[in-house]
C-alpha cells in the first residue's frame, strides 16, 4: 500500500562531518538504506553568504529527490540554520535538520540555564539556535560563538595537536563558569571534544548527530515510512569531489558500514 | 589596426588572495583596464582534486573570454600549478600564469642554490614549481612544504595571532639553514611574512605578484598589446559570492585603486 516506505533516507552535508550525523542514522536505523551527498568540492559553507548556502543546499536537495528517496535529513548545521524555509518549497518529502533536535537535547540537559553554543560563523550569525532555544525556555542564557578555524583543523587531522587547543583556547576561554551545558552546533566539532574539554573544563559536552538520529526514527514511526522489507541494499555515499584522501576520512568515519563511494556531478 | 590592445585584461584567482596579484598589475600598467573575478563562492581550491580545480578554472577563464580580454592572466598558484595545460587549449588569448615569473625570481634570488617553495597541498603536490626549477637549474635543490592552514587563518584575519606563529612554526621549522630563499607560493601567503620570518629567520622571502605582474608588461609590449587610449575606464572587480566582509577584504587589498564591485553567476 504504502511503496514510499521502501525507498532510501536521504542525507545532505555540505562535506564530510554530515558522517557523524550518518553514522548515528545507520546505528538507529540498521534496516534502512541510507543515500548521502556531500559537497565536498565546495565545502565549507560556514564562512559563504545566505544566498550561496541557499543555491548550494538546493541542488544537494534536487539530486537526493531524483533519487526518490521517502525523507532527507539535512546533516550539516549550517544548511540546517539558514535554509530550512527555502528547502522546505522545493522538497515535497519529510524534512529534518539538525537544529531542533539538538535543541530539544540542549534543554533536556542543562540545569543552570545558562548554555554554549558554538558553530559556523553562518550557523551563529543566523540565530537559528538562539532563537529556538528562547522560544522553548524563554529564561535561558545562551553563549554563542562562531569558530571558523575549528572546520580546517579537522579537515588537516590536527585535532590533538597544539593548533588545535590553542584555537580553542582562543575561541572558548570567555565561556563563563556559569555554563553547564556547551553544544557542539557544527558536525566537524566532535572530533575537537578533547581539546574543547581542556578550555571549558567539566560541562556537559553534546553535538547533533544522536538527537538527529533519534528525531529520524521517531518521525518515520509517526509517519507509517519505517522499511518493512530488509534487502541489505549498501548505502550510497556520493561526493561532489571524491578523492583518496576523502575516501579515507569517510571510512574512519564510518567504519566497516557496508557503502558505496561514488563522485557526483551536481 | 589593432583594436584587442584597447581591450581589458582579464584576472582570475579562487578567491581573494589574488587581489595581491592586480594591485601589483594596476602599479605596473595603470594605463590598463582590468576585469578581476574571484570564485569566493568555492575557494579554497587547494586541498581539492585536480579533476574539481580544472572545471571551476575553465568556467573562470569562460566568464572571462565573454568579457573580451585581451589576455588572461592565473592570478592563483594552485590553478597555474595544475591547470595551464587544459586551459590552453580553451583560451585564444595570451595567457599567462603565476609559475613560470614566480620560478625566474627565485632562481635570480638564491645564491646558495638550496630554496623552499611553500603553498597549497594541491601546489606541492603537482610537482608544477620542483620541475620548472630543476629545468632552470638542475643543481639546485628544493624543500617544498604544504601549509593549508595559512589560508583558513588569514581567511580569518589571524595572521599577527599565536595561533599563526605556532602554524608556521609546526608546517616550516625544518626548512634547513642552507635555504637562503623562501618561495611563498600562494597569494594569500604573504599576509603572514611576519609569522614566517619569525621561523625561518634570515632569508629571502619572495612571492609571485611583482614578478607575475612584470612578466605581464613584458609580455603585452612584445605582442604589442599594450593600450593606447587612456580611457580611464574602472576596473571590474567580480566575485561568485559578495558579502560585505569580503568587499572590505577586497578594500583592504587593493586600497583606494577605482573599482567596480559585483557579483557573478557561474
Amino acid at each position: 500500500m504504502n511503496h514510499m516506505r521502501e525507498q532510501a533516507i536521504g542525507v545532505f552535508d555540505s562535506g564530510v562531518g554530515g558522517l557523524t550525523v550518518l553514522k548515528e542514522l545507520i546505528k538507529t536505523l540498521p534496516q534502512e538504506q541510507f543515500i548521502y551527498i556531500g559537497d565536498t568540492a565546495r565545502v565549507p559553507y560556514g564562512t559563504r553568504s545566505k544566498e550561496v548556502i541557499v543555491r548550494f543546499a538546493r541542488e544537494l536537495a534536487q539530486f537526493l529527490l531524483r533519487k526518490n528517496v521517502k525523507c532527507m535529513v539535512v546533516a550539516c548545521n549550517t544548511v540546517s540554520a539558514t535554509c530550512m524555509q527555502d528547502l522546505a518549497q522545493l522538497v515535497p518529502v519529510p524534512l529534518l535538520g539538525v537544529i531542533i533536535p539538538s535543541v530539544e537535547r540542549i534543554i533536556a540537559t542543562t540545569k543552570s540555564k545558562h548554555v554554549a553554543v558554538i558553530g559556523t560563523p553562518a550557523t551563529i550569525a543566523s540565530n537559528a539556535y538562539q532563537q529556538a532555544l528562547q522560544a522553548r525556555m524563554p529564561e535561558i542564557t545562551i553563549y554563542a560563538k562562531a569558530c571558523p578555524l575549528f572546520v580546517p583543523i579537522t579537515e588537516e587531522g590536527l585535532e590533538q595537536s597544539d593548533i588545535a587547543r590553542l584555537t580553542a583556547r582562543h575561541y572558548l576561554s570567555d565561556i563563563p563558569a556559569t555554563v553547564d551545558t556547551v553544544h557542539l552546533g557544527c558536525t566537524h566539532y566532535p572530533l575537537l571534544t578533547d581539546a574543547i574539554k581542556q578550555v571549558v573544563g567539566n560541562k556537559h559536552i553534546i553535538d547533533s548527530a544522536q538527537p538527529t538520529a533519534e528525531a529520524v526514527r521517531r518521525m518515520l514511526e509517526e509517519q507509517s515510512l519505517l522499511v518493512t522489507r530488509n534487502t541489505h541494499t549498501p548505502n550510497q555515499l556520493y561526493m561532489t569531489d571524491l578523492s583518496d584522501r576523502l575516501k579515507n576520512i569517510a571510512v574512519h568515519f564510518l567504519g566497516d558500514a557496508d557503502c558505496d563511494y561514488q563522485r557526483a556531478m551536481i
